[in-house]
């Protein structure tokens, strides 16, 4: 049997956590080493002659003899290896659409953390209007459109879960931000009920909690020169 | 015959150079509408219920009946298309990670301009540095160790004609930057001769100049509120 999977990555969400959701919703159980100091980074930068991490950064993901890098690299591998990539290269280029749309949205969450104080509240105001305005009506429309369960193909992909992701990452900060979006809520009810997410969602699992000021100070020392 | 690819943009690189050199090196003709105005945006984000531009942004590329949005997504499509994206998963995982960190890189360099006069020359160096110390070490090594002409299972892939459109985009700005890498100068050499790649770097092709001043102003023009 392969050895399951090792994330390295401080303990928290950052860019890793759409790594988390997958594997859990894929059903593959992983490791994880967390970064909690400079040093421990630097020893993985210095074997890069072993390719540990290719360019430098995480997250990285041991896999199948593979030392994955790169977030998106990463998703697309597990993705690819666990049928969450569509059943032709149409489907494929829709969930990509839809995973690159929903990316650039997380990121603004992803990154929220790391702004002045001052910032953070008008930010807020930024990720409700960008979600309300250009993200949440495509996704709206494609599941009234299709009365179907799932974004594409009638079958789970990588784009239901960062879209879940991302809808209960946004919820946590705006409760009512679905409110206009009947589409999305029964998505979001729906989706948090498969057996391997609903089981990622209670607690005990390894999805990490909203970034606080100990894992903001963690990644500060950790990445900051 | 299906119809030509129709590329939606500014009459600039941007996000949509690299589209460009893909297309072009898997040999297929395209057309090009430029945006101009605003108004152009406009009409497009207007006609969203037909999808024109899923999240009311360029690049698009109507292409094969879709309205491709998403840089990466037009990207990956075009690869799979043209069987630029490698053999096997293994192989495919591989061109993912390279083209990703490529385009990291690369990214510092659509921005470049935009960014404000005093902080370009500081940029310049930055991106200096990351090609130096981070990315170009990997592919010297990549093509050292496995001594084939090409990044990824010695055929040309989606890796080999992004690194070397961001070779050549950083070569304008810091002519010597591949001075410390032979391995990425023969590199440069072979793969600028693969016929249709030396056809997009002559003069009278779709390749885009370095971004001007008017190219500037048209991208404010059109983009900001």
């Amino acid at each position: 049997m392969a050895a399951k999977p090792k994330l390295h990555y401080p303990n928290g969400r950052g860019r890793m956590e759409s790594v988390r959701w997958v594997l859990a919703a894929a059903g593959v159980e992983f490791d994880e080493e967390f970064l909690e100091a400079k040093e421990q980074l630097q020893k993985l930068q210095k074997l890069q002659d072993g390719n540990h991490l290719l360019f430098q950064q995480v997250p990285m993901v041991e896999i199948d003899g593979m030392k994955l890098v790169q977030t998106r690299s990463i998703l697309h591998y597990i993705a690819d290896k666990h049928h969450l990539f569509g059943r032709d290269l149409k489907e494929r280029t829709l969930i990509d659409m839809y995973v690159e749309g929903t990316l650039d949205l997380l990121e603004l969450i992803i990154m929220h953390p790391f702004l002045k104080p001052d910032d953070q509240q008008k930010e807020v105001v930024n990720m409700a209007q960008k979600a309300i305005i250009r993200y949440f009506p495509v996704f709206e429309k494609v599941l009234r459109d299709h009365g179907q369960r799932f974004l594409v193909g009638n079958q789970l992909s990588l784009a239901d879960i960062i879209l879940l992701q991302t809808i209960l990452a946004l919820e946590e900060k705006i409760p009512n931000i679905l409110s206009a979006f009947p589409h999305l809520q029964e998505f979001t009810v729906k989706i948090s009920n498969i057996a391997t997410i609903k089981k990622f969602l209670e607690p005990g699992s390894k999805k990490k909690p909203p970034p606080d000021d100990i894992y903001v100070r963690t990644v500060y020392n950790i990445f900051m020169p």
